[in-house]
Formats: structure tokens, sequence, C-alpha cells
């Protein structure tokens, strides 16, 4: 899905039955850098940007391969970015001995600088159209399926040439929904060295309560080096910092590489996740959060065991309970349905497009989807939506690989592209890695996992549903669990190893129970995923042709969906009105020190160790953590916060809460995007972790 | 719904399919006293109580009518409960300076007994049949409505007849779903005074994560002394303790006052527990569990207003967790089945009974109060099997009081007979103290409340839906919730007397957000609560057709349900296996020591203050808590727990989380009742609490 939408979604606020439609367009898109808004900044703020601008925050901005993004922040190859995008990074060259994840790092000189285990970091040099080419390879009379292959072989050689032509990374990224292609090259560096990381409690002070809320108080970043040839890489665009940071009411930008968006889903998509969808994952979430909660509480070692599995839960709860809030919102409803009208007007009008059929085909789809959506994540765990992990199928958990070892036989003995994409050759590494990891696994904690998913099974499949009866066996579901985890030989590594090497035969006559119980749901989940990805075809082909008629009635006026490629968004800095209380868009150092107090320091409110002995040290009116307008999703993390002068003056990581339907419709009376203010670096770096030299680089430009 | 069901559902294990019958009857039944199951005591543990057993036990079994069952405990009328059926007095005599509910309280002296406000403990001294005198007055030709009037009219006169023959109270007690009238006359007592009591943490050690669990550390005891004429009563019949408690194996019994039971639902009743009333409560309370944790963590004062709210929730969780465990078990179903196949092949081989067509009915009315069940819930909190508070209409929160204000004018206007029930005249003093309550609201926790609500009423009744759409009124749950919160005056006492003191046609003028809120509910929500409450007089009528059939089939071979008057339960103390562990019957002392370091002393798993300094006097090696398979359920809470000798050896306090389907159904595969043991009072009270004087009545019988 593609695009953005502008003017009626800006402002979702329905009067007396009225949707009121902006004057002015509201700092909507996650802009190409190649179509920038020019028209629009000049109206609202007055403010050109002259290419050269765009040129140098484009070539400014990093992307974080492993999910995030960044910005060059010296001539010297200096670059930052988000602890959390970092984290990966950091976890994966710490040691016993030294948890710079937990505990933080500086190097003091260039020597001490530790490279990363596999860190790519990319810059995109230059995007080129090449729609034509691409559309091109498409002989009249071809089959849709025929149409497709025929635009992937010329995808690949265009690739193929850039790469061989140019030396760099080159993508084709599918925009505005098969409507544009662009050719992307991108600069990687592979050699990243990290140069400074405050504690883990100071990037994500407040942990999951202060998730997705504002005031917030963290120190967000990590300080990498890039290298080239052993030495730090000279860059000629990076970002400058300005220590005199921001105002509110200040124009700001954002350049960074948002992952995905749904802004171009239709109305009966939209209607699906509000009243199917996103109640059907509160539900199984909530109870998995409360099941965790209970079982934790019981021993602390049973808190630690759940630890990982709640944190990710509250995470997409949160996102969960924002998204929901957001569609019933019936402004963002009201305003895609105004939006759907206006396209499917302009179809008819367009004969030609051949679209007029797209919508309903979509909404047939999405209803035979609907049958099966449930059935198909709670019997194996499948998400067509993807990104959440959503049955009780973790990896490592039995349950998970239970699944996993019976399918495997099975799915390894096709041909790669007909198998399920979980076993595609290319991910089979990371697969036996998941397999045949020694990591525990609890009797205890899997029995009531087994229990919970049990009873959801029956609560939304029905008890008396053949498959619910079978998967019951005549038990209740506490007693079933407990029998099926003290049964089954899964704990054992080398059984797996057994299951691994079997043919489908072989398999099909295992004797564990656990390879029994999923051999019992798995018909019935491979019938509810086949007749759900038969649908997402449909839906692909139809949203096509809807991009096809978006494209001619509006061109490029609107921002393709994200597609974690460079973007640009823009907005201010502004405070906002929630529960009858406007919340300032600055806080202070001192506010980290009164939150602690409040909590008596009780995690995850705790100070990190190197904070309470600098107390009296900083400057506390320091500007910590920031909000602006600035459209941004996850991907955005890391993305440098710029201001007219095209200087960095803060380091997006979070959104609020209510940004989160940003995910679906841009809204700016409350959602914010979250930065961390440069001043707040600058102060923390010198005065907290006395990094004067890096700071001196930093502000220097050496 | 009454009576109890036998041999079928004793043992929920379903075998390849095959329903597994026990040969031998389990422990089941909560037996009338004047219908002891002689025979199959005799059979199954040779063992014949005769009637002075009888007799003594009755007479020594007390009812606390604030919610609980005790015993007489020495002939100078001291009397024994749980310290959680106590703490109701305990908090209505403790002061600012002395918090007995919390800190506890022991008299060395007669003088130092504290007198309850107004606690009423009442002694069954005999109960009679009168079913032929209610009949009598019944004459042919009469109509439902006209029987049952009569039938009321010939109870009062029996009522008063008896009270003022005998001067004690009088109640007629209807029996088996109106099969049977018993005249049941109480000795009460209302001056009752405080003896002894332990902190509340060492009664409710491990607090919500241990409650509902086994093995299990609870004091969960509050000896009380029975005063008349302001002198201690003394009483004939007394349990006499005996020291040396119980053994594995050894045959027990309860004697107390089960509140209700529905071991007589139909299968039609059962199926719509199962599939639809359990399911939808669980995910409302799941839903606002997560709410309340999620807020209450941002901040220790959100934890504190949440705390009450809370502690509700987690323990209703629970016991609906229990519930639907226990629905799920195929055997409870097919038991259900099995009973009614018989019922209905006696109703059809016995047309004089004129109920053939009872379930038939049932299961039609089930089905119509299916459609409006959780509209009425969601729209003003009516939930008709009562018991739950089951939506956010809280007494004190902003939504409860606004539908209370809102409905009052209208409903005193009617005839007491024809309010709503919460309305009735003997109700009113309570409501208004409610209404009038200084509680305060907090505006936030009032917010977040109200948004879950709002995303609630969408999600279940569907975000199109005409009266969703009106309650959210054009916004997203979250900013409508804030709007209404901020907006609403009804924080002002002053105003609620207003709205208290108007008609109904001055109320529906009132200018006030939330009071237009619950007015748009209103129409809505009294349309669906009339549906369901037609649909219930149907029920009713036909359930006292059915157990008519059940009582010409059965007669008095099974045991009525449960309605808080006395009943025996027997079974033996035994442990049972869990997750694969064998869970002996007993804790020990030495285990609340263990557990309370485990958890570093953590809250709820924090030593009392007086136990550190006791545990080298104690012998840790006595036995606390036990478990025993006799049947029980709330307001049996302070039963005593008898061996054969008519002796005290232990006191219930809970269930194990098994044992929660018991409402439903008998099992004792894992359904516990959990006791603290008489050997952990003896050595406490003395040791820990150094009530020396005290234990020695208790074991002389002065």
């Amino acid at each position: 899905m593609k695009s953005a939408r502008r003017a009626a979604l800006a402002l979702p606020v329905l009067v007396a039955g009225l949707l009121a439609v902006h004057a002015a367009r509201a700092d909507d898109g996650m802009w190409l850098l190649n179509r920038a808004p020019l028209a629009d900044l000049k109206q609202k703020y007055g403010f050109e940007p002259a290419p050269a601008w765009l040129e140098h925050v484009q070539k400014s901005a990093v992307r974080f391969n492993s999910g995030g993004s960044g910005s060059f922040a010296s001539a010297d190859g200096l670059v930052i970015t988000n602890h959390h995008v970092a984290a990966d990074a950091l976890f994966k060259f710490s040691t016993a001995e030294h948890n710079y994840l937990r505990d933080g790092f500086y190097a003091k000189t260039r020597a001490e600088e530790i490279k990363c285990v596999d860190l790519e970091l990319n810059v995109l040099m230059d995007a080129e159209d090449v729609t034509a080419q691409v559309n091109a390879a498409v002989r009249p009379g071809m089959s849709a399926a025929e149409a497709a292959e025929a635009r992937n072989g010329a995808k690949a050689a265009l690739e193929q040439e850039s790469l061989g032509k140019t030396g760099l990374r080159s993508d084709i990224v599918t925009l505005f929904q098969g409507a544009q292609y662009h050719l992307y090259r991108y600069k990687r560096y592979t050699d990243v060295r990290l140069v400074f990381a405050p504690e883990q409690q100071a990037a994500f002070f407040g942990g999951d309560p202060d998730n997705f809320e504002f005031p917030r108080f963290n120190l967000d970043i990590a300080i990498f080096r890039v290298y080239e040839h052993d030495r730090p890489v000279h860059v000629e665009h990076f970002l400058k910092w300005n220590p005199a940071g921001t105002q509110e009411g200040d124009l700001v930008f954002l350049a960074g590489h948002p992952g995905t968006t749904q802004r171009l889903i239709t109305l009966a998509e939209m209607e699906y996740a509000r009243d199917t969808q996103l109640p059907a994952m509160l539900r199984w979430y909530k109870s998995r959060e409360v099941l965790f909660n209970v079982y934790g509480r019981r021993a602390e070692e049973n808190a630690r065991r759940a630890h990982a599995d709640l944190l990710r839960l509250e995470n997409y709860r949160k996102v969960f309970d924002g998204y929901i809030d957001g569609l019933l919102d019936p402004a963002v409803i009201g305003a895609k349905r105004a939006e759907e009208d206006a396209l499917r007007k302009f179809a008819a009008d367009h004969p030609e497009l051949a679209a007029t059929d797209a919508w309903r085909q979509i909404a047939d789809a999405q209803q035979i989807i609907a049958q099966h959506a449930v059935r198909a994540q709670l019997l194996a765990g499948y998400n067509y939506n993807k990104g959440f992990n959503s049955a009780a199928f973790t990896p490592g958990s039995l349950l998970g690989l239970a699944r996993t070892l019976f399918r495997a036989p099975t799915e390894f003995a096709k041909p790669d592209r007909e198998r399920f994409e979980e076993f595609h050759e290319a991910g089979r590494t990371a697969l036996e890695l998941g397999v045949f990891s020694a990591k525990p696994i609890y009797d205890d904690y899997e029995t009531v996992v087994l229990t919970n998913y049990l009873t959801a099974l029956a609560m939304e499949l029905g008890a008396s549903d053949p498959v619910v009866l079978a998967a019951l066996g005549g038990q209740a579901p506490s007693v079933r669990a407990a029998a099926l985890v003290h049964g089954t030989r899964l704990k054992d590594i080398a059984f797996r190893r057994q299951l691994w090497a079997m043919t489908p035969a072989q398999v099909a006559q295992v004797d564990d129970p656990l390879i029994a119980f999923v051999r019992v749901l798995d018909a019935e989940s491979r019938r509810a995923r086949g007749a759900i990805e038969q649908q997402l075809e449909v839906k692909t082909q139809a949203h096509t042709r809807i991009a096809q008629v978006r494209f001619a009635k509006d061109g490029d006026r609107t921002a393709p969906d994200a597609t974690f490629t460079l973007r640009l968004s823009y907005g201010t800095v502004k405070g906002y009105a929630q529960g009858g209380q406007h919340i300032a868009p600055y806080t202070t150092l001192a506010g980290t020190y009164r939150r602690a107090a409040e909590h008596h320091d009780a995690p995850p409110f705790d100070l990190p160790p190197s904070w309470p002995g600098a107390k009296a040290k900083l400057n506390l009116d320091t500007p910590y953590d920031f909000v602006s307008t600035c459209y941004c999703i996850g991907g955005n993390s890391g993305s440098p916060t710029i201001n007219r002068a095209g200087e960095f003056i803060g380091i997006v990581f979070d959104g609020n809460i209510q940004s989160l339907i940003w995910n679906y419709a841009y809204t700016d009376t409350q959602a914010r995007a979250l930065s961390t203010d440069v001043r707040a670096i600058i102060e923390t770096m010198r005065k907290v972790y006395g990094a004067d030299a890096l700071v001196q680089e930093l502000l220097g430009g050496q």
C-alpha cells in the first residue's frame, strides 16, 4: 500500500456531523526528496529549500539496515542514531565482562572505537525514475502473472546494470503501489565502529510505562564512526550541529527511513482493521499480558522467564490501543470515505483505467479473508498483516518448535518458490539456529502459555468447532496443556535433529504428543492460509489499478506510502492539549531527577549510575526531549531533526500514543514525534559522560 | 437454580471419547443436615453419624450474615471465622489510631473485647418441611402468577406465626427449585465482640498472586465472643478443638453456608456460559486489568487510585478463568447432557408433570437473552447473572453516578415493585450514601476508565451501531472521554443533590455532558434489560417444572443447590497432581518463611511484623494449611473442618483454582478446599501472638 492523503484527513474533528476541512494543508506526508512539497513549504512557512539544501540533507542521512535511521555528524564519519537502533549492534559485541548495551561506552581515542559485527549503513546517492523502462517489458496480451514476471525481469536487469556501472548498491523501489518505479543507488558502509553510548537506562528511562508517552526524559542516542579501508571515511555531507537548538513554533524537518504505513488501504480494509483485526489482536494481547503478569508475580524466577515476552506484548498492546482509538475517530473513517468517493468518481470518468470495480474486488476479498484470518492465526500463527507475532507460536516455544519441525520436511521437499515464505532457502540458516537453539524451555511456563492458547482457541473458534474438540482431546485446557508439555520430547535437541532429517511420511508417523497436536491443526490451518493468500493476490492486483487512478488524478501531489527508503517530513515544534492540560513541547534535565524521585528510584524510573553525581554540574534547565508535528513512524527512529539551515537540532526516537494512528492517517491535533534535543545531548555528553573531545568534534566539524 | 448432581459428574475425565463413570459416588453434594447422605457415608467410610452428632454440628455452626460461616469454639461463646469474613467488622471499628484490620488485635481480658458495629450471627435451631402447607394455598384454576402470590402469602403467614410462637428468626427456604419449602428457625445474636485477629498480612500472605492457589500459607482466622444481656453467652453446642489435627486420608466434614451454585442449569444455559457469557466477561476484565496495571505503573499515586478496582478485577478474573477452564472440559458438558437426557426421558414418561417442553423453553429464552446480554451490560452495567459488577458503572465512578442520578427521578416516581431492583425503597439509604459520598474523583483516572469503556462499547457492539456512534459523538474514544470528564459537574456533590431532587422531566433537560451521555444510552439499555427480564421469568417457571421432574425422579438423593443456608459436605484430606508434580496436602509454618525469603520480603510476600522474631520459638514443622475434597463455595468461608468425632481440626478459607468449576459441577481430580490447620492456629496464637490464655479457653472448653 502506498502514498499519502492530505487536507481532509489532517484535522480529524467532526463537528455536528460535518467534516471540518482545513483551509490549508496540514504538515502531512513522507516526501520523496526528489518530489519535495516545495509549494506548500513556501506558502505556509515562506521557506524554499534550494536543490543544494535537499541534496545536502539527502547525503547526510543514513539508513541503518538493521531497521532505523541516522545522520552523518562530522566530516570524519561520525554518525548519530538512537540507542535503541544501536541496541542490536551493542548486544552483539558485548561479552560477559563488558555489557556495553546496559552500561554504555565512550572511546576516548579512535583506537578504542569498537567495530560492529554485521552492521550495514546506506547513503542514498541518487534516485532515477525508471517507470518507463520497467513497463516497457510488458507486451500487449500478457496475463497479469506474465506481466508481473516481465516487470521483475526488467527490474533485476536494471539493478544489475546499475551496480556494474556505478559500483553502488542499486535497488528498484516500487512507489505509489506500482504506479512508479525508482532506481535507488546507495553508497554502502560496512565498517562501522562504536564511539559513544550512554547507559541503556539513560536511553530508555521510564521503560514501558513511559513508552509512547510524553513528557519524556530519554537520552536515546548512540554515536558511531564509519570507516573505509580501516580509516575514518571523509564525507562531504554531514549535518552541522546547532547548539542553540529550537524554540516553540520553529519549522523543523525529519530526514529518515519510515518503514511502512497503511495510508492507501481502502475503506473496506480500514473497517476490517477497526472491526475485526484489531479487536481480535487486542483480545489476544491483553489475555496474554494478564497471563504473564499473573505468572510473573508468583515468583521472581517466573518474572524473569516471562520478561522478554511481556515486554514485546506491552509494546504491541500500546500500538494497537493507539490504532483502535484512532480508527474509532469517525473523522478518520469519514475522510477515507470522502477520498475513496473522489477516486471512484475519477475512475468512473476514466474507463480507460479499467479500475471501477477494484474497490468492490478488495471489499469482497477482505470479506473472505475475514472468514479465515483468526483461524489461520490461531491454528498456526499465520498473520497476514505481518509485523506482529500473533499467536502462541513464539519461536523457541514448544508450540512454535512443534509447528516448524512438523512442517519442515513437507516444505523443504518443495521447490523454493512454492514453500511457505518462512521456509525459503534464504532464511534456512536463521531458522535452523532457532530450531536447534539450546535456549532453556520451562515446563511450567510452557504449560500456562499452552493453556491460555487452548482457551483462546475455544473462545475464538467456538468450543464445538471440530478442530477445537480435536485440540482439546477431551480434556480441560489446563489438563491438556500439562499433558502435552510433560509428554513431548521436543525439549531434547537431539530429537529435534532427528525430526529435521525426516521425510514428510516419517514425520507424519512420529509418536510425540505435541507433534501429534500440530498435525491435528495442520490441514485446517493450511486451508485457511491458502484461502487468504489467494485473496491477497486479488487485492494486490486491484490496488495496483487504484494506484493508477490515484496517480492519474493527483500525480505526485500526494506522498507514497512508506517503503523504508529516504523521506522528508516537516512540521513545527508544538505542544498539545491532553486531558484538559497543556503539554509543553520541551522537557528539561531537571525533570528526569524529579520523575526518578517520585518513584523512589524504583525501576524503570531509576537513574543511570552516572547521573546522580553529575546533577550539581548540569544546567538543569537544559531542554531534554521535545515534540513536533513531523510525520514519522517505525524506521524513522534515529532520524535527524533539522532546522531551516539544514542543521541538526535533535534526533527522533519515538512518537506519542496519539501518533500511532499515523499508520493509517495523518493528524496533528495531539499526535507528535518525540526528539532528544541537541542541547541535552551536548550538556550530558560533557557533564555526565566527560566526552568533551567528542563534543568538540561534533561542534567543531574538524 | 437448585440441587446437586452425582456420579457421572464426579470424575471429569474423558478417555478416548468415552465418559469414565465412577463406580462409587464421589464426595459430591452440599447436604441438608436433615437429609444427610448417611448411606453413602456408611458404604464408603464406614461412618454413621448419629442424630446427636448431626444436631451437635448443626447447633455449633454459625452463619455470619455479612456473608460467611463460622463455629462456636467454647462454652463461653467464642466463635471462630476467617479473617476475611471478619474484615468488614474489623474495618468498621478501626480508627485513624487503631487499624485493627491491618494490625490485628488480642483482648487479654474480656473487658478489652471490642463490640462490632452491626454484625448479626445466626444459629439454625430447627428446620421443618412445610411444603404441604405452602402448596395448600394454591387452588385449582389459579394462573402461575396467582399461584406464586398465594404461595408468597402462605410463606409470610408461616414465618410470622413461627416468629410469634418461638421468638426465633423464621425464614422459609425454597429448596430444589421450588419442589420443597423448609421453615428454618434461627437463634439471632447481635452483640458480637472481637477477641483476636492476626495481622491482615498473616491472613492474606501472598495476596492476589497466591489467591486460589496451593501450596498456601494463610492464618485466615478471627475469633469473636458472642454476648447476650452484656454477658458472654453460654452455649450447649460448640466444637471441641482437637490439637492433634488430621492425617492424609482422613475423612473430614465442612458445616457451613455455601452461597449459590449453578448445578441445576440446563445444557443450553451451560453452553451459553461457556460460549458467550464467560468469554465476554473475560474480554472485559482482562482489558480493564491491563488498563489499571498500565495506569498504575506510571506513578505511585496512580497505583493507589487504581488499587481497589484492580484487586476486585484480579479476583473475578481468576474465578472466570477457572470457570471457563472447567466448562471447556468436555466431560463436564457431557455429564450435563447425560443428566438432562435422563430427566427428559423421565419427563416424557410422566406427562402428568407437564414438563416435556421446559428445556426447549429455557433454550429459546437463553437465545433471546444472548442477543441482549452484552448490550444490557455495556450500556448500563446491568448483569443478569449478578454477583459481578461488570461494566464501567462502578459505584462512585462518574459513569455510575451519572446513570444513577439520571435514572433516580424516573424510578423513584414509580411504585416500589415496578422499579429496577437497585432503586427499591429498602436500599435507598445505602444508595444515597453512595451517591452523595465525598469519595474523591480523579479526572485522569476517570478519563482512562471512560476511554476504555467507549472502546469496548465499539468493539463489542460494532463501531457502526447507532448507539455507539451516539456515544462517541463524532470523536475518538480518548478525546470523547476527556471532554465528558472535564465537562461534567457531577464531581460537585451539591449538583448531585440538585439532580436527586428533580422530576423526570427536569432531569431530562439537565445541561451536563455526562448526564446527556447516559440519556443517550438509557432507552436502548432499558429495552435490552426489559427483554432479558421477560425471559428470566420464562426460565424461572420452566426451571420449577424441571425441578418437579428431578424431585419425582431422584427425591432427595441429590442435594439442592446452595442457598446460603446450613449444609454439610464431606471428603478426605488428599493431595493432587498438577503440572506433573504431586502437591502434598499439607504446608508447614517453615514454608511461610521460605516463600517470604524467595521474594526478598517484597509485598505481598512480606512477613507480618510479629513473625520474624517468633521464628526461633516456633515448631516450623507444624502443618499450616491443608487441602481436602470437601465441596465448598463462596459463603463457606470460615466453615469449621470437622473430624469423625465432631471436633474442630481446621477452618476453610479458600478453594484452589481447579475448584472454581464447583459452581457448575463437582470433581475431585484436582479441585480442593483449603483450610488453615488447627495445629498452626494453636502454635502461632501461642508463640507469635502470646495468646496463651485464649488458647487455654479454646482447648480447655471452660
